[in-house]
């Protein structure tokens, strides 16, 4: 069969595919699938059975992540790891973390139908909580595998009061073994992960698939401005010392600098709340909460250097103070430069056109990037929309990110091979 | 014994009525006294008391105002009203209100003591409620005096849940008879207000005294700002729809459009605040609250045109909607020019410099303006502040708030009489 009629073929499969796993649902008319409930389990053994179809060794590690196996002849082989998520947010799409797993799948069924030998272990992954619904904790999944379960989590309660470790016994796992969990990093060639994009930049290029250059970093700061509340109607504009209008410069301050940036940093103020407002005082305080994130650190941080800069001027200007409490910090991941150029050369092989792009979004990736080289590919978001029922994915699209994928997996194996 | 040596000898006596009128309080540690209490009652008999000793004549109205008469000897004379209010808004100041009633009735006085014979009635009044601190509507006192006693507000009911009816009962006043309260427009010759500014503006001009041109009108709107919201790490600057943003613009430029007029226009951004707002979500939302006051209605409207025109203009630039939904318009009310250039003429006389001002607060010659010309004179607030126990003022402005009142009143006397 032509290559491109079966990757269509494929895409309808997986398609499908995230249609039933969106059945497996802790609510009746929307998607919820969280750690280590019976939803858990049902996915788990219907992407397991999925796993075995495709001829991989299927098993469960001591977290409860989902793991199938396409098993190279080579002794002593080394391993490439692929994967995702599958559980998901309160009211999620049917392709977050999902689409990556069944796709890995895929991909390692098509190499073992062709007949492919693979000179390393295919190891696939579907990780057992990403997004931290249930306990708050995010990349538990990946983070045990990356030798980072922290025992601590043990402790920590989901909205009924249960703990983490009841929860695990109750799953039938033995918490005390958590941390075997862990991969030796020796034998690890990378971790590939397939994801959709969950924003509007391919939408916004037209194009299928990107290449992700690295996980953004974030950080987070609550900024609090204080004035001087006064009567709206007796206190000339010249005479006010306004928190609302220094916050809203502020705002505007943070949007500019952020424009300006080459790499496609962003800086989001998601909140701005003047406490106890009213239409007839002039604003004493105003509370904001700013997010910053970038492919690299140092761009980063520079941008909030920027930021910090405005905002000393702003209340120099303004009589005001105005003051950062940054209260989260989490580090850029780069993607392997290989890898990058790998999917680079199978998508020119394949006449795809895919734009490099960071990710804003956190994924399994940037856990797993503590003990191997990530490589990740992202899949159009038609509408940027995620988190949402009205998450979705074309169907063309699914069908060039698997055939890039694969023809990657293809063209790694004969590099690994020095072919 | 030298007129200002007397101005300051009356300054003191009635910064220490206010202080005893202040330990008339619902609170014990700082000043609250509201409508139909029986701090109302003890504050009214006291006013009444010290307008017995300036040889006027006293009665209380139909709604709890208090009145004190220097009579004319004129038969069939007409009437000109000083004064203010003696009621007050919790945690508040010792003179708002207050001290226009006090010195009303010391110019009284003073002229009864000089002897001068004036051709009309002298009527002080103490309002009963400006504040509307208990009931929730402002001005029920200098409202029933201006003959609009609205008897729907008898069903108004106080915090505990008792009626305005039942506290007028409670205080000895026939509900049925408040509007027996109104006087009659064609024997009033006007009412004057002596108020401290409660605003910073004679401050910084460092004057003791101000003549208010007009109470300033207002209106008052609640803005809706509805984009796009969007996950704040996968959604680039420029593919943003960001309400939080697009209602900071506005802020800004409602700022910048009220510094640009020409006759002390205020716009006051009170509230802004983004519902559910978090850090790591691009704001679909921004609720704001709007205060626009002009001393001239066409200039408020003007201003507001501006706004509008420059919200719409932020909207189409942003991809966003921006609502106005005008909740409170209140029409501005001049002060008589004649009035304004008897209290203006008597300063020069006194050589004390009078800058004319807009008052941007309301007050009971709000109500009064509808049924005769209304004339205000401000004295100096040191800091700007009011209805806060830090409210003060200087014993030197009220010397010279008196002298001007007392030379108004004798100048205003000699033009009746057409001298």
């Amino acid at each position: 069969m032509d290559e491109r009629m079966n990757a269509h073929k494929i895409a309808q499969k997986l398609l499908m595919q995230c249609e039933e796993l969106a059945k497996i649902s802790e609510w009746p008319d929307s998607v919820l699938r969280q750690y280590l409930t019976p939803e858990h389990k049902a996915a788990n053994k219907l992407v397991a059975q999925w796993m075995c179809e495709a001829g991989l060794v299927c098993w469960h590690d001591e977290v409860g992540n989902i793991w199938g196996r396409l098993i190279s002849e080579q002794p002593d082989a080394e391993h490439l790891v692929l994967g995702s998520h599958l559980d998901t947010v309160p009211n999620a799409g049917k392709y977050d973390g999902i689409l990556g797993v069944l796709m890995a799948i895929e991909a390692a069924k098509a190499l073992r139908k062709q007949g492919v030998k693979l000179p390393f272990h295919l190891d696939i992954v579907g990780f057992a909580d990403e997004e931290g619904t249930r306990f708050g904790t995010t990349l538990i999944g990946s983070q045990a595998v990356a030798g980072h379960f922290n025992r601590d989590w043990l402790n920590l309660t989901d909205a009924e009061g249960t703990t983490l470790l009841e929860a695990m016994q109750h799953f039938e796992l033995n918490p005390g073994l958590a941390r075997k969990a862990a991969l030796k990093p020796d034998a690890l060639l990378g971790y590939w992960e397939v994801h959709i994009e969950q924003g509007p930049v391919l939408a916004s290029q037209n194009c299928s698939v990107g290449i992700v250059t690295s996980i953004a970093g974030a950080r987070r700061a609550r900024i609090s401005v204080q004035g001087k509340a006064g009567h709206a109607g007796t206190t000339p504009m010249h005479l006010r010392n306004d928190a609302a209008v220094a916050a809203a410069e502020l705002t505007l301050a943070i949007e500019s600098l952020a424009q300006k940036t080459q790499a496609g940093e962003v800086a989001t103020v998601g909140s701005i709340q003047v406490p106890q407002g009213a239409a007839n005082v002039i604003a004493g305080q105003c509370d904001m909460l700013l997010d910053v994130r970038a492919g690299a650190d140092a761009n980063r941080d520079e941008l909030i250097s920027a930021i910090e800069q405005s905002a000393q001027q702003i209340a120099e200007a303004r009589g005001v103070s105005i003051r950062f409490d940054w209260y989260h910090k989490a580090s850029a991941e780069p993607c392997s430069s290989e890898f990058q150029s790998i999917f680079e050369d199978a998508a020119q092989q394949l006449d795809i056109q895919t734009p490099h792009l960071p990710s804003g979004a956190g994924h399994d990736a940037m856990a797993m990037a503590a003990i191997t080289p990530i490589g990740m590919l992202f899949v159009r978001s038609p509408n940027g929309i995620s988190h949402n029922p009205e998450e979705c994915v074309y169907s063309t699209d699914v069908a060039a990110a698997f055939s890039v994928l694969h023809q990657s997996l293809m063209d790694f194996s004969r590099r690994y091979q020095g072919v």
